[in-house]
């Protein structure tokens, strides 16, 4: 049963007072001279990582679709755009920054829910920081309780409400934008619960849409309705004071499981923006294993493709059901395979954005090595780990056991790594000095007197 | 269980093979020539009294608030917004007629799934003939065919959708308002069926939100969400071509129940437009009988308040479920107040919105009245029906039976009925002269040569 029937609806209710309150009072109290150096930094970290994945996106079709139809009712060009030369109206500027921060997948994850966190928040902040003057440190705090306020509804609907088709990155983070533009804005706590409301009933996106533009469609329009739901919510545009926990709010209409607790338990003590992660390669997580330790075998041994007889995987279950194929064709299907993905990491020794190219995909050199890689299921093998065994034509055994991939919990990104990920990124689209200044502009982020500079730093020089 | 399991799911998809393309390819090749003249007619009275509410609902305080929220982000000045002096781009018009039509609950409705049918696709429709030069028939054709597209929905869904707690008239209206702006803009096919994916993954809007602004929020939300769908589709912009049946899509997403023939059963056949229906009352439809029934023996016994002893009614049960407030305080409380309705009824003759206000609420001659009337519950009476029996100080009893109220399929609104309401509607917002010639604009729909005609004709001079 999707909905719980009435009777344990009412109990439910009662047992379930003013969460939706209780979240939106946190947020309009809380103080960023309370949050913890540790999560500050974790924060710069998530801000950085999907600037550089905007950057990076900004110039795919998707976006100069999106902006093409949204051009004839856009309004005053207050904002930039994240690496691209045109000014739009701020909720534009969110909606297309949404889109390519997510086009490529390779944003950051907050495991426990596999929501998106950065894109529905930042896409939303950034602009406006060109409208209304914030400093550095508004901008964080107003994103890190963004964050926490969608990944808490995550966490409290998760996975029950993943399993049933919600692309939970836009129906939680719509909740997200909503409450960190409203803390800039400076809402108070009935405008909030209001804001929170409006956001809610605009919950939206279907997984059915993954592999389409849609996809990426999802955080730019849960940030742009965010932003609205927020600006509304300043003129008092009312909504339920319950959209969480009524028995026709999100939490039972969208979900088939909820537990509230999860929204309100150690407000301010615990900050999920220190679980959150970054990819090293663009493509499905579940591969990452397996080109991490690739990539370490190669670079230890100095491996060529020509040195190697063939490369054998002992691999989690999911990593065949998800990325199995077994002969792409395009890039995008070399993402759903981890033979191609391990010849790219022996070849290139990397997978980033470039390395899924259509033209890589179809390089002789690349498909005759992913024809020489094999992999078997162990079912007692985790999703983040792997073993390999690579047969040089000299008759050597190389192998390797990855425990935890690169950019897990356990094993993050390092800033070095978060660096190198950025400047990829960043090429192609900004010139290298450039893109050191919109690096350095970030690492700043919580330093920097006017917020607008963030933005305004990604925008190339018109030629 | 709200998703089948994944076999059953894949079985359903199997069966529910390319049912949006099929309603995608209908809207597409529909001809206006082939819709009979009685369908035609229907819409036009449906355009018509969705035009009189949201004239009527144009100053209303929700309106100004949203007004005020996205003005600092509205784009190019193209279109007006009915019953208001201010202009504004094509996609903020869109959700501004959807608020104003909806805020006054008093626009029309399709029984069969309480959908409020014209809201989300009107509202779109006559800003976009203020950007895009259509004739009188475009616009119609494609009201017409929005109108099928969100009703097919929503038949396909209806109860069980509706049950889990969303608000009808949004989720299904967004796909109804991306048909109608595709089919003006001359979409494609797998445009067309991109333009229903990119609305159908916006669809959203609780039930919980009842009672506050956002539920005229809503369709005004779809409108613009539709119109933007449209827009995107044109571009290109990409989505899933199965929205509607795709195991993750909205059929099993957002219903425990779905009938996927009632979207492609005798299409171009039957038009559910003329399944339509309008409300004589500015309340609760389960009190239209009472109220109907009430003003009949007024009229034919020349009553007055001061005549009455006491007024009993009999009544299906869902009418004090819903309506049984005893005590209304304002205006609002009193639209579920049967007590208060048939009060206004005798006194005033009427129960439009003005017989809502507060004062009248307030008014002691109509406390001291719906003080001397009760209801009882009798379930074998139908929704429609009432038996009514006034008690005069002389002596007399006077009693009534409806057997179905005013407004209901069986018992529609003539059209003097319906140009009625248009002008006590118009009433406070327009100058009488200015009304009936909206009133005649909108008589003509279909034979004017340039629709924008429809939407400028509303505006008040400026004074």
């Amino acid at each position: 049963m999707l909905v719980a029937p009435v009777a344990k609806s009412e109990e439910a209710m009662k047992e379930a007072e003013d969460i939706t309150r209780t979240l939106a009072s946190y947020v309009v109290a809380a103080r960023y001279s309370d949050v913890p150096e540790a999560v500050r930094k974790e924060a710069v970290r998530s801000l950085l990582n999907w600037a550089g994945c905007a950057i990076g996106g900004s110039g795919h079709e998707a976006v100069d679709r999106a902006l093409a139809a949204v051009q004839p009712f856009a309004g005053a060009p207050e904002s930039g755009i994240l690496g691209r030369t045109e000014r739009i109206d701020v909720l534009n500027a969110a909606l297309l920054n949404g889109i390519s921060s997510h086009v490529f997948d390779f944003d950051d994850t907050h495991l426990k829910t596999i929501i998106h966190p950065a894109g529905p928040v930042a896409s939303a902040l950034l602009p406006l920081a060109e409208r209304q003057r914030m400093t550095g440190a508004e901008l964080l705090h107003a994103f890190i309780l963004g964050v926490e306020v969608e990944c808490r509804i995550g966490n409290a609907v998760y996975p029950a409400h993943y399993d049933i088709g919600w692309h939970i990155t836009g129906t939680a983070g719509v909740f997200g934008a909503a409450a960190a533009v409203g803390k800039v804005l400076g809402l108070d706590v009935q405008q909030m619960t209001w804001a929170l409301g409006i956001a809610g009933t605009q919950s939206s996106g279907f997984r059915e849409m993954f592999g389409t533009m849609c996809k990426s469609f999802h955080p730019g329009r849960a940030a742009q309705n965010g932003l609205l739901s927020a600006h509304l919510a300043k003129q008092n545009f009312t909504s339920s004071n319950r959209v969480l926990e009524a028995p026709r709010g999100f939490g039972f209409v969208m979900s088939a499981k909820r537990d509230f607790n999860e929204v309100t338990k150690n407000l301010g003590e615990h900050f999920e923006i220190s679980l959150n992660t970054y990819k090293p390669f663009a493509c499905g997580i579940v591969i990452h294993p397996a080109i991490d330790g690739a990539i370490q075998l190669r670079n230890t041994h100095k491996l060529t493709a020509q040195m190697i007889d063939r490369i054998d995987l002992r691999v989690a279950p999911l990593v065949l059901e998800l990325t199995g194929k077994r002969t792409p064709r395009v890039g995008l299907e070399g993402k759903f395979s981890v033979f191609h993905s391990v010849a790219v990491a022996i070849i290139h020794g990397a997978a980033g954005e470039s390395e899924y190219a259509d033209a890589v995909v179809a390089d002789p050199d690349v498909i005759a090595l992913r024809n020489r890689v094999d992999a078997v299921v162990d079912p007692s093998i985790r999703d983040d780990e792997v073993y390999i065994s690579i047969r040089l034509r000299d008759g050597r055994v190389l192998e390797t056991h990855v425990e935890h991939a690169l950019g897990s919990l356990e094993r993050p990104m390092s800033n070095t790594d978060l660096e190198g990920k950025f400047l990829r990124l960043c090429a192609g689209v900004l010139p290298a000095d450039q893109a050191q200044r919109v690096l350095a502009a970030f690492w700043s982020a919580d330093r920097i007197k006017d917020a607008a500079e963030l933005g305004r730093s990604t925008v190339p020089a018109v030629k």
